[in-house]
């Protein structure tokens, strides 16, 4: 018989719908996907593992005996905010997929940047025809913090396309063609260098709020910022005190301390800020599924697994 | 002694001024530019080279032993219809810089149509949060019209980020790892199976007018337009009827029929159509400079003057 995976969740609409059909496709032949609310007590008590997406954390403690969940996200800043120390491992989800898309926005919203799309909308809406002047992208350094899976990805694919990349992590890396810095020391020195800032790195209790006043008040003059992590990493109020004296040139905003962003939102009407509805790199579930459904497999043949997140770093 | 070059341009302002810096520095050891006006009429006669950007036709005429002109701009169209036939050959610019700078636009409209960025602007006008269906690169096909020396670095670096690339050309050329077509006969093909379209071929008797009523009919449906080449290669009410019955998606476009674009011209407020003001690939001047200043020391040494344009092909 086939061992039943618990499914909790509360996201709803298309995506439910999306991964409800995706995921027993991919576990078929190897377990049983089953949404929480359908379990059997037994079931709930025989469960060592479950897939969960932005789970109620009170179901997660109501299945005693798991080892460990795999989050259908790249974020697992709640996970480990709700979930107990003394409970479940957790295990993000890593798809290579995920790091092409994202390398894609990051190149996307660059190139948008780089090509004055945001003064040549305002143009066109005032009928007015004006060349600005365009950089080489050699001439052009993008500063990319965080260079974990998506980070790193997103670096090559800017060094591909001619940009001057640099990264900046936590921990020092090396990165292929990539001059690389680590460390609140030397943080200000890629903050100081770069055209372009773009944030990548996890919500972290180091990292909320790191991108404030005083970051702000030391980076290029008219340098532009892309936000594809977190909201809470940016100080809203700094942000717009940078954008509002023109230390800062532009931000391209995924993120947002609350999703959807509320309405009446500065951020909405200001000239200087693109607003996306964190759109940067959804997961693909049929990719996500296959990984998902690769780690269940392994789990349940052999014991293993996969890597899990640190709960002191946060990810 | 060194030799005398014209240069003969009508083009003015900050234009003109990064070339009159530009060209003498390129050249210097080898030849002196002077302007059209400044030149003794002995300098005129002397002169077997010139160095053309818009040139008034007369002037050009004026200078009996030219043997060619070394234009500043890749498309000549105008030269070929305003210097008499027996008149000097002409040199179009090939610079490997602007094939880069070309690319790099195309590949930043493709995303910014692949990325639905009209329509995430559209919605931040609006105050509106909403997901937009992502496809990978992989399953969107990109068609590029024209496959010279623009038009297949373009396809390459296309493809080199994920997409489907399709190119097609007047005569048959190939391109690794891209489809090509070529000849009337086989555009249908193309159009019918682009979800983007990418016009980079020259404007010449057989393009004027190309991408009319008939073509526009049979493209995909929602298929979205790039105008990277010249504006008379679209029949501007046949794409705005397309516009208008939703057969066309959107169209980028960044030359027209009259340059600048007349300001109450309907385009500027079609919201399916993005207008840039001829801005893909300038002329970088320090880089084309020195590729003139190559070819008139080569012709200056060795009497051999660069490949020419076809004036019955028109490029």
């Amino acid at each position: 018989m086939m061992p039943v995976i618990p499914f909790v969740s509360e996201v709803g609409g298309v995506e439910r719908k999306a991964w409800k059909d995706a995921l027993p496709e991919a576990l078929s032949g190897i377990a049983q996907v089953k949404a929480f609310d359908d379990l059997t007590q037994v079931e709930r008590e025989e469960a060592t593992v479950a897939i969960v997406a932005n789970p109620d954390p009170t179901k997660v403690a109501s299945l005693p005996n798991l080892a460990w969940v795999q989050s259908l996200w790249a974020g697992v800043e709640r996970l480990v905010a709700e979930l107990p120390d003394t409970g479940p491992q957790i295990v993000r989800l890593a798809d290579p997929q995920m790091a092409e898309t994202m390398s894609e926005a990051v190149l996307a919203w660059s190139l948008y940047l780089h090509r004055d799309m945001p003064a040549y909308m305002r143009q066109q809406r005032d009928h007015v025809w004006q060349h600005h002047l365009l950089k080489t992208p050699q001439e052009v350094t993008i500063g990319v913090l965080g260079i974990g899976e998506l980070g790193s990805a997103s670096a090559l694919r800017l060094k591909a396309n001619g940009f001057n990349v640099l990264g900046w992590s936590r921990s020092r890396k090396t990165l292929k063609g990539i001059e690389t810095f680590a460390g609140a020391e030397e943080l200000g020195t890629v903050l100081a260098r770069s055209d372009i800032l773009v944030l990548l790195m996890p919500l972290t209790g180091d990292t909320r709020g790191l991108i404030g006043k005083q970051a702000l008040a030391s980076v290029k003059p008219g340098a532009k910022l892309i936000n594809f992590a977190r909201g809470p990493i940016i100080d809203t109020n700094a942000l717009l005190a940078a954008l509002d004296d023109c230390r800062v040139g532009h931000a391209v905003l995924d993120v947002f301390d609350q999703e959807p962003l509320e309405t009446d939102h500065p951020f909405w009407s200001h000239p200087e800020v693109t607003v996306l509805p964190h759109i940067s790199a959804p997961t693909i579930t049929s990719t996500a599924s296959a990984i998902v459904a690769q780690n269940i497999k392994q789990y349940l043949e052999t014991g293993s697994i996969p890597q899990t997140v640190d709960r002191q770093r946060g990810y």
